[in-house]
């Protein structure tokens, strides 16, 4: 007989065959209801005493049994066991939390301490639902548009985008960094022809933040595309994939969304505001001030408010950035050359997104690299390829936990990663 | 005007706008010839001295011209220029070796040296074109069976599966490692509620090799199933995705096989040879010794020569590996407890996978801990979930380059690698 997923199961007199945990144990003296848990779902069993006396919470078995009807099962439907076979014994004398109480309180380190325990909870494990859905929907939305998924090395040679953050690794005899970004790769595979490229890969870096939205290994999702006019062509792709986005998640993710009541609006159109606009506002409505060239966490937060308020968004570009708070690689703007063609962008008070126009021209970038004070030999795996033709291009990167954690209103990017990484927590 | 792609032209005498590199010119005197390179394909555009005077090999360009059909023209078409517009200058004095010539004979190590140059050729970027349908279709295929995609750490505490081949970073005031493989986390994830989940990333083995079939840091395209009968199931599942991902490039890379004039067959029926067998077929048939409970790399080539000339088939199953050459968490043989229920997947000469059922019982995997020699207090992080139901479960791993290189019949991994990293190479 073929095992059956929960959320397949149909009322029909017909026996089935399923396989699962054992999820919540009601005795009720006679009957004795036993909620069984796969990973599609939770099913109501109806058993006899002797057929449970072998299991607990959490032991793995295997059921046949007859679905019928019942309006006050879950589902309406409940499955009336014939038979129920333990596959996996349980050796716990304890469990760490509860999993089948949604009411339970366990602190999120006590959570992640037992990762795969507290995934055993369906709203834990939803959130990796979604995730895995954003990550489709990119690479759909992607392809669609003729961009090619690359990978590019993690472990590079020099640590050109600012060494103090970065992790370094023993690479046989020698030094290597593992790196922040595959900004530099992404910009050459698109001057070596690929045109329009994305990237799902990890991203790490040394910071000395332990907060709530900081991880030290991370999943980017990067884009990056040739023959662009400006930046602004670049938020329109970014806008547009959110909206594809959100239509992928309704149809994908329902049960999810609905977990963690999330109603995503049928339409996103991001307010453009320029950096120092948005200074102004925190600025003139808050009565906060900014750091120079940037607006911090605090100013994220307002700003989003102000979006919401006024233009009922939860998203907003911040454009423009000053040059001297940008990357060497980001392309000044023609108008005023202290400013940069660059783009944030803040989902909720909180940014997901950093990208912008890139320097294409070979001689400019050197430049540029001299500016910040480095050697342009250093380079030279990157810029070679400027010297044949480089196209204007740009892109950006979104993190994948900041997005999901935001879209599903988690309060700490721990929750929206299966095994996170940060100062103090390599384990499990 | 809309930018359109070469592949999309079609005759007509409207006008369109090509951007792209120029690929080759060809100057007959009144008339030059100039071929026009995007990513999707090469157009001849037909273009007047004065057009061409800003121009050179490599000059990034922007188009206007009419489609005229020529049956003496690649495709049968060319655009009759109107307006050439320089977009993105040159500034080399002399190409590090020929990007239009099919007959090039440049040593890999040159064109790795100049990576972005090498790709610029239509039929090097083949190869990353054919690599990225593999893992769409690796994707398509095993979200299609319920299979979930997952991140997993790759900064992890331990050198659990075997030290001296671990690269070590400096994380913080500690040391760490790059993980080898997502071995035990994927496990974890199936315990953990999952079921069945996959993932795409990258993999590290600071192995003293510089082989043609190594690499430091691969794409390891990880795949772990829970409630499982046997490994069989696992063989028969990668076996499904082998000809499900020919069905896939038959359809997505028609052009890209074409170039490497491979004929994928239309239905892969994989033989399965327990290891002993394929051990005495490689002594008795070409008189080579094989290593104790294993096959070396010429035997690899030996058994796929055997199995293509006896059953036609390019791959191979290896079955039923000793105990002693299996890692630990490998699942015993109920019928012979010195083998184990494992297995390799050989295609055409070259190990391209490992998998196999995986002990699930918590004592039984804590013991085996022991036997191997190391303690189980190191291993809590992943033996905590097999104390509460651990289902029956096995997995298996593809190597995306090896698998990338077999399939076009490539002669060093290298080349399936974008940017390949090995003991001696860093750059770009």
């Amino acid at each position: 007989m073929k095992r059956v997923f929960i959320e397949e199961i149909k009322a029909s007199e017909e026996e089935v065959l399923l396989k699962g945990w054992v999820h919540k144990i009601n005795d009720l003296g006679k009957i004795i209801f036993v909620k069984l848990r796969d990973k599609s779902g939770i099913a109501q069993l109806v058993c006899t005493k002797e057929q449970i006396e072998d299991i607990r919470l959490e032991t793995a078995i295997e059921v046949k049994g007859k679905v019928k009807e019942n309006k006050k099962a879950p589902n309406g439907i409940e499955v009336e066991v014939n038979e129920i076979k333990v596959i996996s014994k349980t050796y716990y004398e304890k469990l760490p939390f509860e999993i089948n109480s949604f009411k339970d309180k366990t602190a999120l380190e006590t959570q992640l301490d037992h990762r795969t325990i507290a995934l055993r909870r369906p709203k834990i494990r939803a959130i990796f639902k979604v995730q895995s859905e954003i990550e489709t929907a990119f690479k759909d939305f992607l392809k669609n548009k003729k961009f090619e998924q690359i990978h590019t090395a993690k472990i590079i040679d020099s640590s050109t985008e600012g060494g103090s953050e970065m992790f370094t690794i023993n690479y046989f005899d020698r030094r290597a960094f593992l790196a922040q970004s595959p900004q530099f790769y992404k910009q050459m595979m698109v001057g070596a022809g690929f045109e329009r490229v994305f990237e799902v890969g990890h991203a790490y870096r040394a910071e000395l933040h332990n907060t709530w939205r900081h991880l030290n290994e991370y999943v980017s999702l990067d884009v990056e595309m040739g023959f662009i006019k400006d930046e602004f062509e670049l938020m329109n792709l970014e806008e547009e994939f959110i909206n594809y986005l959100y239509k992928h998640l309704k149809n994908t993710c329902k049960k999810e969304l609905e977990i963690y009541e999330i109603e995503l609006t049928d339409e996103v159109k991001i307010p453009r505001i320029t950096l120092k606009e948005a200074q102004e506002i925190i600025l003139e409505k808050y009565d906060k001030q900014s750091p120079i060239g940037n607006i911090d966490a605090q100013g994220e937060v307002l700003i989003s408010k102000y979006v919401k308020e006024k233009y009922n968004s939860d998203y907003v570009f911040l454009t423009k950035y000053p040059v001297a708070k940008r990357p060497l690689y980001t392309m000044p703007d023609e108008i005023d050359n202290t400013l940069t063609k660059s783009f944030d962008l803040i989902f909720d008070g909180l940014e997901i997104t950093t990208g912008g126009q890139r320097i294409n021209d070979y001689f400019m970038i050197k430049e540029n690299i001299i500016k910040f004070g480095l050697k342009p030999e250093d380079f030279e795996f990157y810029t070679e390829t400027f010297k044949y033709g480089m196209p204007p291009h740009g892109g950006f990167a979104i993190g994948l936990e900041r997005l999901t954690m935001k879209i599903l209103k988690l309060s700490n990017i721990r929750e929206a990663t299966l095994v996170p990484r940060d100062m103090k927590r390599l384990t499990p």
